[in-house]
């Protein structure tokens, strides 16, 4: 028996919050007008408490000012790369034994594919196991501490995997202090930040630590700061859209960078080979950009 | 007396050829109707001989097909960065006391200031005048001789004086095998090509040709022949007009250098003056897609 026969005539409903009913109205013949609607806080007492304070006017009037001091922080840092150095000495919190990755924390039985893949890749990197197998096991044993990148001032592409040997930006907020930092571009091939732990990705995080990274931070010992946020406006009116597309940012980089890459006393080879793997694909600069809006958005964290 | 009152009536005229005469009558008031009209070739009788030649149908086909294949030599070019040298070394017919020019063929006296002053500048350059006042006595002694850049496979920016001692980019249009050169750039300054030739000047060219020129030489003999026509497709893509603006182009230039600059046997502190005289200004690079269209048009000459 359908509503409208039960009812005697045509039937319209309001229906609030759950979509079924509706759908079993509309199935019998109702007309039926259904409003998307869920308690707040999902119907938790505490949530609910919560969400209630902020209708305080008083509240509001705080929240909107710390709102306006947040944006005015970010719109007025001026991030710059001061240097380059491994991430156990310029990451604070870091240990050997601590993996940073992307996300919120999470422990490794949780972990995506992708993340224990360059997870068991670092620790081989770093030494702590000898091959994969090992490292899996390690990363299970509960010797490894895992901690967001975000809790270290640090920010990671993809994965976001990073131990204590890699090479990072230092990327300092020249107008509130706040330091940032995130690893080099691996450029294009089969890279730790998607996953990958063969021994071509094992090989050059071993060049970019012994080779790549220290003629960089040397580099950054005799070059002035770079003004980040000018050079990326630049890039970005050169067609860059300073995530993935970063032709004009890389060349910019390497530009600024050029001279104080040749002062270091570095081999010739080593610099050459800074020089080709630099310009051998455009994602160069992808971590300086990201590095350099880390340092920004920080500026607004904890108002 | 008007020509009104003349003719006792109204006059409409039609004036062919002189202003002068459609001028006069309006004063006295007539209606004109102008025709700009003037004999074929100014009505002198050879040019207007030629000129009839060129009304011949099979002549028309002729010129036609050639200009067909004018442009597909030009739109088929592909003008490579083969290298760097000094013009005594690469341009056809230059001497020691040879300065090109830009434009047609002139004589020393009907020079223009800004030529006159790079032409002193390049003899006090290239160690043949003591000083200026000797090198004007020199320049108007007949003992120099002056050529347009164009007769010598050359291009020249602005005054486009070129002297032996000068380095020159050498390319090659792949396609058809003819060769094209221009100086460097001297950046932005007071300049040998817009007429300047105080000692700041000299002093330049003379560190440009035992320093700049020599490493960049070198660098090219060790790095592959860049493919400008590509870098330049790249650079307008990136915001340059590859004329005065070359952020993109100079950049992406020194970027495909960097490494084989390296790699020469100069010293660290020469190598970096390079670097750092290369990126002062944008206009590295302009003098690079000069001589890239000189190579391009070229291919298309005496068809």
């Amino acid at each position: 028996m359908s509503v409208a026969e039960l009812f005697g005539s045509p039937v319209n409903v309001v229906n609030v919050g759950i979509q079924m009913f509706a759908d079993d109205l509309e199935v019998q013949g109702a007309t039926v007008t259904h409003l998307d609607w869920s308690p707040p806080g999902g119907g938790d007492a505490a949530a609910i408490a919560a969400l209630s304070r902020l209708e305080d006017p008083a509240l509001q009037a705080r929240i909107a000012e710390a709102n306006q001091t947040a944006v005015q922080r970010i719109m007025g840092s001026q991030p710059m790369l001061v240097g380059f150095g491994q991430a156990i000495d310029v990451v604070p919190g870091m240990t050997k034994t601590t993996i940073l990755h992307s996300g919120p924390p999470i422990e490794w039985e949780r972990m995506s594919g992708p993340m224990k893949g360059a997870v068991t890749g670092a620790l081989v990197f770093e030494g702590l196991a000898a091959d994969l197998d090992q490292a899996a096991e390690l990363a299970a044993s509960g010797d490894i501490t895992f901690s967001p990148c975000h809790e270290h001032g640090c920010v990671g592409s993809m994965a976001g995997v990073t131990s204590a040997s890699m090479f990072m930006h230092v990327v300092e907020n020249k107008t509130d202090g706040n330091f940032a930092s995130t690893n080099l571009s691996e450029q294009l091939a089969k890279i730790l930040r998607m996953g990958a732990n063969d021994q071509s990705v094992i090989y050059r995080l071993k060049w970019m630590r012994d080779v790549h990274g220290p003629v960089l931070r040397a580099a950054m010992e005799i070059a002035e700061p770079i003004d980040l946020r000018l050079m990326m406006a630049q890039a970005l009116h050169m067609g860059d859209e300073c995530h993935n597309r970063n032709v004009a940012g890389s060349a910019l980089l390497l530009q600024a960078l050029a001279s104080a890459i040749t002062a270091t006393d570095f081999s010739i080879e080593e610099k050459r080979q800074v020089f080709e793997f630099a310009a051998c694909s455009d994602y160069f600069s992808g971590p300086t950009w990201m590095v350099a809006c880390k340092a920004s958005l920080d500026a607004a964290h904890g108002i």
